[in-house]
């Protein structure tokens, strides 16, 4: 006798992602609001097949966040599929052409807020998944899992970090991940994501000593002291890039001087920086390194002190041809072009994920996310359906 | 017959300072309050025969401050010695010796806020005038005025400025003032101050482009940008000093950026100076040479703004021989140390009435003031009413 999933798999009808991004739309899950949109997950797993769990978790000083695990089967491989409800604001939502909870289809666009990031990404592995499944007939045996959190685009506290910890304590073990962020910057095809830089933050004070500007000699000024250290540290570039990443950066966000007077020499002065950086540097080859170029611009001079903050990733590559080449294959048959393997832009969550298994991202065309008028391509949908398609058929093999 | 002020002046008996000082300590003329201070300079100014008029200057958005000015005689040549009675607040007057408006006297020092900064220098010159006048029993033929504000420790808006413009419009014309501000580092004797730097203040802000620190090349960076322009004016320096005059000097007090998060280039970041300049510039040289440098090290990259704030005051050195060697001559004579004539510290309130006839500055020693157990040694104070009375007898010669 087949498991109570396999049988029910079976029997399901292929998934409509147009359709179920336009349900999704109408969740109105603004984070961490869950709006009802993993309800509607569920509504559409359970009868799937899949055994789905909405663990709820908590930090002090953030809101309760609903997540959702998903899994079917229980042999290998084991695919995981990541990704987020939650969606930013629509902010005035009188200057969207539709509502921002629509879901309407107007001249080959399916507009609201998360069309691109990331409900579509998420209708159509739905629809891939249960269509995958079906076509199997019950004879499925590895394993595919959706990790779907409602706290991405807030605080990330409640989400993701705690789904893959209460996974992993369930017993589930993941041998390749996907992301369904839209990553290609232009059209459906350009890009995967096989890594990401790393980002570290960090704040430099100089310590002065506070007096009158009418007397220098009595005190030290450290701005001028911080403004050597802060041009130290944009004299040189970090490196030339890498294959797969490019060079590494570091921006400068803030200055800091606690002074109001005109008249008064400040006790202190702060810089504050953010470094992305690539796969030729850890946070402790970095650390080594500002301390090297900040010491010898210092001296005996200058007394400063660095801080890195915490919440620092590292940077990653994933290494997996499996994975890799069985996705390009799968984009390049569906739009005819081969995806450029990228490490570029911000973080995601896969940089939570790849402590547990190889993972790359792929999803929809990122233009409109975050803005008025966001919208997925209907074609690019269902091309992103087909090419999750294609991609289980292969990595399942 | 003789003026009533003359006839009543050549019978005053000759005031004594520690008495005076003391009395006027008992005032607590914390700025802006009176205190009870130029009600008891009028008690002994009237009787001695000045005539005293005590005007009340008010500004919107400030209290409302009361002034003395007090004359006598109507000939030439005309001093004006000028201060303020008001005094800062004493701090813990629990960790004060002797409370700080008792006038305690206490192994040869008068305690309390104010007897440095500036009532010693007010009870000085009183009991020396009074002194002088009762010695010339009605000859004399000259004009002596107090010009005493209770706004120098505060907005400075309701004293000084306005009393000489007051007094101008009555009809009086000052030929020489001295300002009895404590001028000695260490020891009396030390310095008659015979000129003071400009100050002048100014605000350097970068105009960037706003943007995602994962991709800078879509923003600008403006804290770069600023600090290479404040890199250039910190490189060299404005000049070497000239004769009577320290070199001029610029120090950076503020750096100001509006971002507190750790992932945006800011669209702005700006810097804050103060200049203090000896006689080799003027407000407009210095607003080119800022200009010259800032544009240079700007080329067509940065795009920035200088804004020079109001309130800046020209430098200005006193050309008076009379006055000058008159007060040297005098303190050389009852201290037996030539003074050294300097133009360095802050601003006093001399910045004012230099525009309205020669001026120097001359009081106790200052090393106290501001401080807990503010204090004036006895000695001191009577030497200080012997030059004070030197002075007038070779001014009025």
């Amino acid at each position: 006798m087949a498991t109570k999933g396999m049988s029910s798999s079976a029997s399901t009808p292929a998934a409509d992602p147009v359709a179920l991004l336009s349900a999704l739309i109408r969740c109105p899950s603004v984070t961490p609001a869950e709006g009802g949109a993993l309800a509607l997950l569920e509504s559409v797993l359970a009868p799937a097949g899949f055994r789905v769990s909405r663990p709820v978790f908590s930090e002090a000083g953030t809101p309760d966040v609903e997540n959702l695990f998903a899994t079917i089967g229980s042999g290998s491989p084991h695919l995981v599929f990541a990704g987020h409800t939650d969606v930013v604001p629509p902010g005035d939502a009188a200057r969207w052409r539709h509502d921002p909870f629509s879901g309407a289809v107007d001249e080959g666009f399916l507009f609201g807020r998360g069309a691109v990031d990331m409900k579509g990404g998420i209708a159509a592995f739905l629809a891939a998944a249960i269509d995958f499944l079906g076509g199997r007939n019950g004879t499925f045996k590895g394993s595919i899992s959706l990790l779907i959190t409602g706290d991405e685009e807030g605080p990330s506290l409640n989400g993701t970090v705690k789904l893959l910890d209460w996974a992993a304590r369930e017993g589930h073990r993941f041998d390749g991940a996907i992301v369904g962020e839209p990553t290609n910057p232009k059209a459906l095809g350009d890009a995967i994501k096989v890594g990401r830089r790393g980002s570290l933050s960090g704040r430099i004070t100089v310590f002065g000593r506070q007096g009158h500007v009418a007397y220098p000699d009595l005190a030290i000024n450290p701005i001028p002291q911080l403004v050597k250290l802060v041009r130290r540290l944009t004299a040189e570039a970090l490196d030339d890039g890498s294959e797969r990443f490019d060079p590494s950066n570091l921006e400068f966000v803030g200055l800091d001087v606690d002074n109001t007077a005109w008249n008064v020499i400040p006790a202190e002065a702060s810089a504050r920086f953010n470094i992305r950086f690539n796969d030729q540097w850890t946070v402790e080859t970095l650390e080594a390194w500002l301390a090297a170029r900040l010491d010898e611009a210092a001296g005996n001079e200058i007394a400063y002190e660095l801080d890195l903050q915490p919440g620092w990733s590292q940077s990653f590559l994933t290494h997996s041809p499996e994975l890799i080449d069985a996705l390009s294959d799968a984009v390049e048959a569906v739009t005819g072009r081969r995806p450029e393997l990228s490490t570029s832009g911000g973080t995601s969550d896969a940089r939570f994920i790849k402590d547990y298994c190889p993972v790359v991202e792929f999803g929809l065309v990122g233009q409109t996310m975050h803005q008025i008028d966001e919208r997925a391509s209907v074609d690019d949908l269902r091309a992103l359906t087909a090419i999750y398609r294609r991609f289980l058929d292969r990595w399942f093999g």
